[in-house]
C-alpha cells in the first residue's frame, strides 16, 4: 500500500469511527498505534500534554467511561485508552533531529461533529461503505482527513529528515469543535518553545483541488455558553399558573438571542444550536438546557454579542421566573496569520506538482479553536499561519452530505513536509 | 397483614417502580399475579382487552423491549409481560355471579409521570424508603393508589359477592396520562355491555380526607399532539444563511401557541411539554421535536384551540422554511356524570364511617381518559361517573413532592364496594 | 313626535356624534339641553359629579381644548360645555319627591369607541345616515341607546312620578370604556346616599328583542395599563448596535404578555390594544407606548394577571435595556347583583307588553365600570343590579357593524320606569 | 457677511426649519431664492426635474398640502412652493459655459429626519437658538449643511468659472433619507449626459475637521418597506377568540424579522423603524402599520434579507389570520466609486489650507440615494464618488443631539469648488 493509499485507508476507517470531542479514544489510540511504529518518534499523550482544569466542557466521567467501552470495542488499544482517563484525548508526536534549528509545529485535529451522515447513494461514504458506524456522529468537517494528513507527515520524516535540524512536533488535538481542546495542550506547554506553528483545513473557502491558501483572515472570536433554566412544574389543565414554564423561557431566549441586533462595526453571529426542555406533555416543564455560541469578527465585537447574551438571559429568567445558570465552555478569539510564514508556505506550495493555484489568503469565516495555539505562538515571538489545503466538496461543512477531494490527502502531506523542508533543512 | 396493611405495602410497592404509559409491565403483572389468586376471578391481559390500531402514541419496539427486560429484572412475572407484547399492557378482571343482574365496571389506571421525584426528607417517599428507584419517573399522580384500590376491592369480592347478581369487572387501564390508552380498550369492548360504569380519583380537588365527591364536573376536552420540525443543517459560523433552523422555528411555534388568544366562552389550556431540538452547538439545527396539548373546557373550545394549533405550525414551518408534520397522540373529550348513579355513590358513601363529608360534585379540572369509557357506557344507555375519593394532599398533582394520605386507599376500597353492594346485590 | 320616534331621533344624533371617554362634550351638553327643559329636575355637571383627581386616565389639556371646539362646532351649548373643564363630563338629573321614601339611582353611560364604523349599506347607520360623521369613533357598543333610555325615562317622570316619594337620581356617567370615569363620580358622592341602583346594557348576551335579564354574573375584574418605553435612537445602517430598541422591546412585550399562562382557577384575559412605537425607518426606535389591559373572573386572577404583566414589563426593559414606566388608568372590580331588587326588575319585567321572556341572569363577560358605582352602594348597604335590555344585534360589541334593534328603546325606557313605579310609589 | 459667515447663516436657518421628504418646501424655496439672484444660474423645479412616478413613497396629497401652508407661513416664496405641486421638491441649478468641455455634477440633499431634537444646553443649537421648532422633526443629519454648500458653491462660479468650459450642475435632492427621491430625478434625465458626478457627506465616518475622504466603500443595498396588516376587531373582553389581531401580528413579525439570520457572506441589516397599531386598549387591534428596512452589503445580501422578509411577512399573516399588504417605498443598490475621480479629488483636497489629511476612502456603512445617480453615471461611462468632508461631531447620526463642526462648511464649498476647478477649466 503506497502512502496515497494508505492515507485514503486511515481517513475511511476515522470516518466510519467518528467520536466527539474529548472522546476520541479510539482515534487517538489508533494514532498512538500508528506513531509508536514511527522510528525517532517520541509520543506523549493524555495528562502528559493536556492541562485538565483548562478545558472547556469536559464530558461527565461516565459519558467517558461509555465512550471508552465503545472505543474498545472498536478495536482501540486499551493501553492508549487507559491512559487517555477521562477526556484527555491529546496525542503529541516529535522528533527531535542532531543538528540545531528552530522547532516547527503542525496541529491536526481529531473530533467528529454530531451530525447523522446521509445514506444517500450520491454520498460517496454511504456508496462506499465508510460511512460512519454511529448514528447522530459524522465527521462532516474533514478532521477525518487532518488526522490522516498528520499521520502521513509522520510517514515522511524517516525519508525527508535527516538534513533537518532542530525539532519537528505534530499535534493531535481533541475537541477543535466547539473551540474546547486547544487551551489545555497550549497550557499543558505543548507549543511553549514553538518558533514556526502550522494549522490547516481542508477545503472551506479553498473548494477547488490543487488550491493552496497560504494563510487566512476573517477568524471570528466566539464563547460558547451552555445555559440551564430550572423552573417549576405543575398540571398544565389544572394549575398552569402555579408552574414557572423553563421551556418558555428557552423559547423566548432563542428567539431574543437570535434577535440580538445587528452589530455596525463587523461581522457577528448567534446560535442556538441545542435545546432540550421538559418532561410530560401536561407538565409545565421546570427544566431547560440550551447549548448556544456567539461570533464576532473581532474580539470587541464578541464581548458586544457575549454582554448581549448574558443580559437577555437574566431577563428571560427574571421574565419568566425561573433561575439560570451560565456557563462559559468554549472561546476563541481572532488570529492573524505571519506574512513571512505565508512566504514559506507559498514557496513549499509552488514546489509540488498536485498545486494548481496558490493565494495569499482566503476567508476563514468560522471560529477555529487554532487561534488559541497562533496567539500562544506570536506572543513568545514565533510565527503561525493558518492555511487551506484546497479540495473540492460535495456539500457546506457539517451538512451530512459533506465530502471532500481523498486526492487532496496526499497533497497535504507533501505541502506539510515540503514546508518542514523550508524551515528545518540545515545547511 | 389485614387489607389495609395490603394495600400500603401494594401502593409502596408500585410507588417504588413507577413505570409510564404502555410500558407498564411490572405494575400490570404484580396486578394479574394478585388476580390470578383470587376465586373466581377471569383474568384477560394484552390484546385480548386492547386493540393495538386505537392506541394513541405507543412506545417503539425497541423501547418496548428495554421496558420489559427492565420490568422483568424488577421481579415481574415473564408470563404477563410476554403477554403484553409492544405496549399492550392492560388487564380486566372480571366476576360473573349465579344469578342475573346488571353489569358494573371500576376503572382504575396504572401509569406514571415523567416527573423526578423529591429527594427531600419531608416528602414521604423518600423519607419512608419507597421513593421512586427510577430516576426521572414518578407516581406523582396518585395511579399507584388506584391500582392497588382495584386490588384491594378485588380482594373483598369473595366476602362481599355472595348476594351479588351480575357482573362485575375491573378495568387496570394502561396510560391514561396523555389521554392514551381508553379508546384501545374501548375498541376492544371492555365496556360494550356495561350498565354501570364506575372511574375515580384520589385527591385532585377533593383534597381533604374523608371528603367524597360523587361526580365530576369541568372535565376539559383536549388534543394531544407530537409536531416533528425538519430544517437544513449548516454551520453556524460559515454559512448560517444556508440553513433552515428547525430550532429556531420551534422556539417560535412554542410562542406563538402560548399566546393564543383566551377564548370568550369558556376555558382552554395550551401546554409544550417537551421540547427537543437540534444536535451541536455550532450547527444550524435541522431538527426539533415537540410534545404538545390543547384543552377545552368543552369540545368547541377545545376544537378552536386545535385549529389555532394547527394554522400556526403552518404557518411556523413556512416562516422558517422548514417542514413541519403533526400527529395526534391522545384525545378526550367533555363529560357528564350521570345522577342517578352519583345518587347511589352519596348512598354508599354515607354507609361508610371514613366518610366525613359527602358532595355532589366537584371540579376536575383536567382531562380524563375515562372520559371515553364514560362517553362509550353512556352511548348504548349506561350510566357513568367520575368519583373522587378525598385525600390531604402534600402537594398539587404532578409536582415532584405530590403525596396523598394512605388512609385514603381503605376509604376508596369500602366506597367502591358499597357502590357494587348497592348495584349488584340481588334481593 | 311621540317618545318612541324621539328615542330614535337622540339615538342616531348621538350615533352621527361620538366622542371618546371624558371629551364627551356634546353628547352631554345635549344631556343638559334636554333636562333643563324637565320640569322638576335639578341639574348637577362637571365638577359638582366628578373629583378630578380621581379619573383615570384624563385626557391632555390640549386634547380636551380640541374636542370642546369641535363640539361646539357640531352644536353644543358652550354654556354647559364650558361648565364641563377638561374631561369633567358627567351629568347627574335629580327629582327630589315632596314625600319620603327610598333613593333610586339609574346609570347610563355616554361615551364611545376609537373605532371606524362601516360604510356596507347592509348597516342600518351607513344606509339611513346616521353613520358616524367621526372617523375612527363610533358607538359601537350601544351607550348612544343608554344616553336615549335615560333621556326617555327623564320625560316620564312629570307623568309617572306624582304617585312617588323619595328620590329619583339618573346618572350620565362619561369613560365607561376603559372602566375610568365612575371611580371618579363615586368619589364625588353621587351613589352616597342610595338605596337601590339600577345600571344596564342593550344587547350583550340579551341578543334577542324582548328578552329582559334582571341582573348578571360573570363581571370581570380588570387593570388597565399605560406602558411606556425609552430606548436610545441610533442609525438602524451604521450604528445599529448602539440603539435601544424600544420599538422592539415593545413586540416583545406584546407577546409575551399573550403568552401569561392561562389561570386554572377561571377565566383571565389579556390584550394590548393599542402600540405606538418609532420615528423614522432608518433610526432604532427610541420609543413605544403600549396601552393594555388584564381581566380576571374574579379579584384574586386579576391580581395574578397584573402581577404577572408587571414582572413580564420590567423583564422587557431590562432585556432590551430601555426605562420603562407603567400607569394605571383604570380598574374595575367583580360585582354581585341583589336576589331581591332582581326580583323587583323580574316584576316590573313581566308587566310590560314587549316583554318576550324574563331570566334572572346572563354572563356578562366583561368588565363593567358599574361594578364601582355597585359596590359602593352595596358597602353602605344598598342594593344594585345590571340588568340587560334584549336587542337584536347585527354584529358583536365593538364590531364596525355592530347595530340594536331601536325597537328596545322604548322597551327599555318603560322598564325603568316600571322599576321605578315599584320602589317608589307611596301607598 | 462673507461666504463663512453666510453659509453658517443659511445653516442654521435650515436646521431651524427642518422639513421630511418630498416636504422640503420652505427649504427648497430658499435654495430657488438664493440661486435665482446668481449671474448665468439657470433654475430647474419640480416636475422639471423629477418623475412623479418614479418616486418611492411620496406624501398623501392632504399632507403635501399641510406641509406646503406650513412652508409658506414660515417664509418660502409661494412662486417656488406652487412649482413643486404635491411633492415635487427638487431643484436644479446649471451653468452653460461657452467653451467645449465635460458636464460636472454635484449632489446635495435637503431633507430632515423624524427625530426629536435635544433641548440640552450643551447641545449647540438649543444653546445658540437655532434648534429645531418643529417638534419631531430635526436635521440629525447634516443635510442642512449639504444643502448650504451647493448654495456656497454657487456663489463661487461668477469668481471661479472665468476659465472654466463645459457644464456645471448642482442638483438639489429631496428625500435622500428612505432612498425614496434619487430615483425620479434620475428618471426625469438630470444626469444623463454627465460626465463627473460627485456627492458627499458631512462627517460620517470621516469624523474629524480638516480629514478628506475622496470616496467610500461599503455602500449597504437596501429595500424599504411599508406593511400593513388586517385583522378583525372583537370585544377584548367578550369575545377574544372571534378577533384576528393584527397588532399581536405585527409584534410577531418585529419580532421574527429581527431574528432573520446572520449571512455569512457579509453584512446585513433590518430595522422596523415605525409600528403603529390598534385603537382602543379592548379592541383586538384590527388594523397595524409598519416601516421598515433591510440592507445588505452587497446587492445578493439584501435580497436574500429581501426574500426572508417577504417569506415572513406572509407567514405571519397566515400564522395570525390577518391580511398583509408590502409596499416597496424605497431601495437602493450598492455602489463604487471611480479610482480616477478619487485621484481628482485627492489633489483638490490637498491644495486646501484646511485639509488636515486625506485618505482614499472609508467605510459608509449605511445606504446613500446617492447609488442610484451614481450608478446611473457609471452605466453610461461617466465617473462618480461619493466623498466625505471631515467635521468633528457631536453625536451620531440621527441622534437627537448630533451636531457638526460649522467649520466644515467652507471647507466643504471649497473643495467642491477645487474639484470644479481640476475638471471643468480649460487649458
Amino acid at each position: 500500500m503506497d502512502l496515497a493509499q494508505q492515507l485514503v485507508a486511515w481517513r475511511r476507517d476515522f470516518h466510519a469511527h467518528p467520536e466527539l470531542g474529548f472522546c476520541e479514544y479510539r482515534t487517538a489510540a489508533r494514532v498512538c498505534d500508528v506513531l509508536a511504529a514511527v522510528p525517532g518518534c517520541k509520543l506523549r499523550v493524555g495528562r502528559e500534554v493536556m492541562t485538565e482544569s483548562a478545558r472547556m466542557g469536559a464530558p461527565a466521567p461516565e459519558d467517558a467511561a461509555v465512550a471508552r467501552a465503545e472505543a474498545i470495542a472498536a478495536g482501540a488499544n486499551p493501553k492508549w485508552v487507559d491512559a487517555m482517563g477521562d477526556g484527555l484525548t491529546g496525542v503529541v508526536a516529535e522528533w527531535t533531529f542532531p543538528r540545531p534549528g528552530p522547532t516547527l509545529a503542525f496541529r491536526v485535529d481529531m473530533d467528529a461533529l454530531p451530525v447523522t451522515e446521509s445514506v444517500a447513494t450520491t454520498h460517496a461514504p454511504a456508496r462506499s461503505g465508510f460511512i460512519s458506524g454511529r448514528p447522530g456522529r459524522m465527521h462532516a468537517c474533514g478532521h477525518d482527513g487532518h488526522t490522516s494528513i498528520g499521520l502521513g507527515l509522520a510517514q515522511l520524516v524517516a525519508r525527508r529528515g535527516a538534513k533537518w535540524g532542530g525539532r519537528l512536533r505534530i499535534i493531535f488535538q481533541p475537541a477543535e469543535e466547539g473551540c474546547a481542546g486547544a487551551a489545555s495542550m497550549v497550557e499543558a506547554g505543548v507549543v511553549k518553545d514553538v518558533d514556526y506553528f502550522v494549522a490547516g483545513h481542508l477545503g472551506t473557502a479553498a473548494d477547488e483541488t490543487g488550491l493552496v491558501s497560504c494563510g487566512s483572515t476573517g477568524f471570528l472570536a466566539t464563547t460558547k455558553l451552555d445555559v440551564t433554566l430550572r423552573g417549576v412544574a405543575a398540571h398544565a389543565g389544572m394549575k398552569p399558573h402555579e408552574g414557572r414554564n423553563a421551556l418558555l423561557a428557552a423559547a423566548t431566549l432563542t428567539l431574543q438571542l437570535h434577535a440580538i441586533t445587528r452589530h455596525g462595526a463587523g461581522d457577528s453571529r448567534v446560535n442556538v444550536g441545542q435545546l432540550i426542555a421538559g418532561s410530560g406533555r401536561n407538565i409545565i416543564a421546570d427544566h431547560a438546557e440550551l447549548k448556544l455560541e456567539v461570533r464576532g469578527s473581532n474580539t470587541e465585537i464578541n464581548e458586544f454579542m457575549t454582554a448581549e447574551a448574558r443580559r437577555i438571559i437574566a431577563a428571560t429568567a427574571a421574565m419568566h421566573d425561573v433561575q439560570a445558570t451560565v456557563k462559559v465552555v468554549g472561546a476563541a478569539q481572532g488570529a492573524k496569520c505571519d506574512a513571512a510564514l505565508k512566504q514559506i508556505v507559498a514557496g513549499a506550495a509552488r514546489s509540488l506538482p498536485p498545486t494548481k493555484r496558490v493565494v495569499d489568503s482566503l476567508e476563514m469565516p468560522g471560529s477555529e479553536d487554532a487561534s488559541c495555539f497562533m496567539n500562544a505562538v506570536q506572543a513568545r515571538g514565533g510565527q503561525a499561519t493558518y492555511l487551506l489545503i484546497g479540495s473540492r466538496l460535495t456539500a457546506g461543512h457539517h451538512h451530512p452530505t459533506f465530502d471532500f477531494d481523498e486526492a487532496s490527502l496526499l497533497h497535504g502531506v507533501e505541502l506539510y513536509a515540503a514546508i518542514a523542508d523550508r524551515i528545518l533543512t540545515v545547511p
